[in-house]
């Protein structure tokens, strides 16, 4: 081992960037590079006792973000590898769309929230599980530095999926997505651009319509809360500004599904559902999309809606990373794991060194929704079991992953909400006011830093107070 | 003038963007069109003693915004053309591009600040006096709806400058510009990046060193508040999040002038310049840029500097749609205007219904330098005056537009500044702390609306105590 750290300590002259992130000569060979070199020393590196396992964990969504949070690097040499160097507090994107929040209430850098770990701002492109390598390339502006091999002990894949679009043509090019803060800015600016639109000369009364249908597609909490946010925002702010165009505007929440927010109770659904009724949103469901144009939706049953702006909020679908790895899927093509979170490969085996979790994952047998919630307490649970594991104690001598429903909320609109909690084992629901309040407090409680418990409530005081911010800039 | 009205209201059924604009029918042919029909009826509609003169603003800066939100709506048919819904309070954008504020603590959205106006967000592309005409083009996404002519009783013109770049090659496709918050957002992103770069394997400690160098080209007070502002984000917040960086990290502010701060007196000129030595900034005066590459600026002289931004604030460019007025400019080809801001033909003659104010235009035989206040107390004495003028005060029967200097502030980090201030006709020059809270005092009252003034304070709490957010997003 010592013939390779000298080895190392003259060359680290040259390739500094090593050095930085590994200010211990001895933990040097551990990152690989397109040098076969250093690929090789890995397993000397690895064998001696005194080395740190290297634990890569890909993503910075729920999962990734809390195993980080609260993995012990002393114990591990963790590698986070996202196209993102922060953490969405996914609940409250909505409101960023509209202005309700602003974006960066809503994010968490991951640098600030752990310390001794190596973060690379790149995209996983391909796994080895064979090699124990990934290879990933960068995401930041120039990537004339970009593509590199980054070799592990443990593998913790939690890259999160997709939206689901079922190839519906010109869903991709034309709908706005609601999954990270680009889109919810993306949909900020055109929710505008459509009034400005309507504003202009030559426009005829029947374009005015066009433009300021807003349509959301899938009446999941996604598509609901946005709608509802959306609402607020054009009749508390937009109204004062656009005073002769709120007769020309539409808010549609289309789902194929004969009910909106199908995994609430129904009593809870249907009270979103009469309360969008009031509030004049139109609710079309069992409605199919057939096609996404540039500025109309064709719908089946030969009925064609102009439309200004589409959110696309349909559920998930699979990550290519996930199908790239050659491992078993189920049937919504997640990995499946045990109950400790480790991979399962072919012979239903489990892998002692690859974890997946969040929505990439499911555990065999025990098949539960794509959520925040489980991704959160997944990423806890694993966080956890590692740490035991570094100091000595079998993996498989700890309890297995067991979820704790908590409940679910959803925002409808006009300081009222529908609230499904698990309380003492009993389910208990509320809707109104009183929920709305709870939703507040939930999701201002599990706010991560002091810096956004601070200026949540302070966003929200200043957006009822004086209005939301309507400037439109790219 | 009934037959027209008449005319009209069987016309709107068709053309119904022009009622929404104008639902008193009897402004309907104020606005023009690509038909003749409607320019043809203005004169018309102008000879009716109920009309109101329609007066078309260009631009929301300082003068227009000013302007705007002073002038009498019931007595004038205002409207503003430009292509930004919203006013930058420029004193405190180059904090927006560290985080220190948010974007939206700096901007006025315009519809919010003025009722009963016509706002097309639009670029004035052409200003045809002889007609009476301007030819825009929609400055929103979908350019289907994009070229219009509007007609004018009387023309403000204050569309602002662009910035300097004395043709040096590269400036234009490879610096960043501070004028507006598109830019500090460019800025903002490209500094993470910059350190994201550098923390890339494979990186040489001489690349790194290029990355983190950051240059401000010009020592005015935007080149030095911003330098101010990047290294107390610097050493405030990314020194926690890459300490192993820090020794490389460089800021240089170059010159080519012999000093920087020339518009200050002396003795604070030379505060500035030793609190940027003692911080570790890098005066270069007297250092003329001959070219601004990809990665490199090449220097006079034959040095090339390796850099990972450089933002670009060397004065100002004359507008190019003041150039195509061919009306006369002055040497620095701004229009040339008398006392009472109306714009002088080429002999010398004001014409009685076109203005010009803000960085594009200069007072005759009184020349100011191009500044936020001066363009400020403009807008606050065009505004005056028109509106005397409506209420049937001759405008020559009115005192002429004179400046009152009030002072200069810059901050030159660590939570001091320097101020040069004008009290009962003496200056007074403070430099230190507690010029610093003048300052933030200054700013603080001037900011525009209670939603801001609520906000502005709160940033800077936030960002003193718990750091500025440094998440990484288009």
């Amino acid at each position: 081992m010592i013939e390779y750290q000298l080895y190392f300590f003259s060359w680290s002259k040259f390739v500094n960037g090593f050095v930085l992130e590994f200010p211990e000569f001895s933990k040097l060979p551990m990152i690989g590079s397109r040098m076969s070199l250093l690929a090789i020393s890995r397993k000397y590196a690895t064998s001696a006792t005194n080395v740190k396992e290297r634990l890569v964990i890909i993503g910075t969504g729920w999962a990734g973000f809390k195993l980080l949070s609260k993995i012990d690097t002393k114990r591990y040499d963790v590698v986070v590898v996202s196209p993102r160097n922060y953490f969405v507090f996914t609940p409250l994107l909505a409101s960023t769309c509209v202005g309700t929040l602003e974006y960066r209430a809503v994010t968490e850098p991951i640098r600030k929230h752990a310390k001794n770990f190596t973060f690379f701002q790149s995209k996983c492109e391909q796994i080895n599980l064979e090699k124990r390598q990934l290879t990933i390339r960068s995401a930041l502006e120039d990537a004339s530095y970009d593509e590199h091999i980054v070799n592990f002990d443990k593998l913790v894949i939690c890259c999160g999926a997709l939206t689901q679009t079922f190839g519906i043509p010109g869903v991709k090019e034309n709908a706005c997505f609601l999954k990270d803060i680009g889109d919810a800015r993306k949909i900020r600016n055109r929710i505008l651009d459509c009034f400005e639109k309507a504003k202009q000369p030559n426009v005829t009364e029947e374009q005015q319509k066009g433009f300021l249908n807003f349509v959301a597609v899938g009446g999941g909490p996604t598509g609901v809360e946005f709608s509802a946010e959306l609402h607020d925002f054009i009749y508390e702010d937009l109204s004062k500004m656009y005073p002769e165009l709120m007769s020309k505007v539409t808010i549609t929440l289309i789902d194929v599904a004969p009910k909106i927010l199908t995994n609430f109770d129904a009593s809870l659904s249907d009270y979103a559902a009469k309360k969008f009724e009031r509030s004049g949103i139109k609710i079309r469901t069992g409605t199919k999309v057939l096609e996404l144009g540039k500025e109309e939706i064709k719908l089946h049953g030969g009925e064609n809606l102009k439309y200004g702006l589409a959110v696309w909020a349909t559920g998930l679908a699979p990550n290519p990373l996930i199908q790239s790895t050659n491992l078993p899927l189920d049937p919504a093509k997640r990995l499946i794991t045990d109950g400790y979170l480790r991979v399962l490969d072919k012979d239903n085996k489990a892998l002692d060194n690859v974890f997946a979790l969040g929505d990439c994952a499911v555990v065999k047998d025990a098949p539960l929704p794509q959520t925040a919630q489980i991704a959160n307490q997944k990423g806890l649970f694993l966080a956890r079991t590692l740490n035991n594991t570094a100091k000595g104690k079998q993996l498989e001598s700890q309890p297995v992953f067991s979820y704790k429903e908590i409940g679910s909320l959803a925002y409808v609109g006009d300081w009222k909400a529908i609230a499904s909690l698990r309380i003492r084992d009993q389910k208990v629901h509320k809707a109104g006011f009183q929920a709305w309040i709870l939703w507040r407090y939930a999701y201002f409680s599990m706010s991560v830093s002091w810096r956004n418990k601070v200026l949540i409530p302070i966003y929200w005081l200043v957006a009822s107070i004086f209005g939301r911010n309507t400037s439109r800039f790219q």
